[in-house]
């Protein structure tokens, strides 16, 4: 096999991998559509986390990938404490659904583009939150492995979101 | 870069998309020896899939990989319409937790064992539901992107069990 068969293959897998971040995130756009906003304040289970709690957590991990990945700082800062550091219920206020719709839409844009700015190399180098000696130890800690795991991050959250049951 | 570095990246590629499965379930496998078996006779929510179902339906995931990556039969064809063609409490009995687990641990270990024979070029040929024509329009439909769509889906169901409540 030529080189260039197997450098067309690596970025098979690539495109392939990001295809699947964004199939996911798509599922999410797509469980957002299905009721009206004020649907999602209701609980996804007796007693857990609402769902619109649960969507902000997953905008909040999206947006924390810009710094992870070196794509620049956090598009909105505010998330990590309200939807990362701390559980649901904790702040009396949280911004709406159609809010934090509107932020997902732009993240989700703004890392789309960055990511057709990696080269395969790229997502194999390490990520902004290891460093180098603990990298040299651990390759497997790159930018393509936050890509993975913030993926089955989001499916693990719809599988929870899914749950939700409104009467329509 | 030498053919032999981009060789080596596209192992390292796969074999980090193996250990992410792999990951995934030991989480299941963690979840299950947090209660007694009976714990998981209960819905994950009320008037929801019981844990059980839940986690046979993923048993059932996993053993069709197998047919479905070309290394063999399924082990257990039964848990097909158990799990994954009729919903939960379609059937009045189904396997008991302990059962299930036996079966998911060398399914595991098989699926584990082939990954392994496979080289990146067989990851990226076509899975057993696609006929030459179909692949030839759509490459993605390989078998690597079966081991990653399995992948999340564990994710998103891991993310339903692990709603189940139980006071110890």
């Amino acid at each position: 096999m030529s080189v260039d068969q197997i450098v067309s293959q690596q970025q098979q897998i690539i495109s392939q991998l990001i295809n699947t971040w964004k199939t996911q995130s798509q599922a999410i756009g797509t469980f957002l559509d299905k009721y009206e906003n004020d649907a999602y304040l209701n609980e996804i289970a007796a007693g857990r986390n609402r769902a619109v709690y649960v969507f902000g957590h997953i905008v909040s991990a999206s947006d924390d990938m810009l710094p992870l990945l070196g794509f620049g700082d956090r598009l909105h800062p505010e998330l990590q404490e309200l939807f990362s550091a701390n559980p649901d219920k904790f702040f009396p206020e949280i911004p709406a659904v159609a809010e934090l719709k509107s932020y997902w839409k732009v993240i989700n844009e703004k890392l789309a583009a960055e990511f057709l700015g990696l080269s395969p190399g790229d997502w194999l180098d390490r990520h902004t939150r290891v460093s180098v000696e603990d990298f040299a130890k651990d390759p497997a800690r790159n930018k393509l492995n936050v890509l993975v795991s913030r993926t089955n991050h989001i499916s693990y959250h719809l599988g929870q979101l899914n749950l939700l049951n409104i009467k329509k």
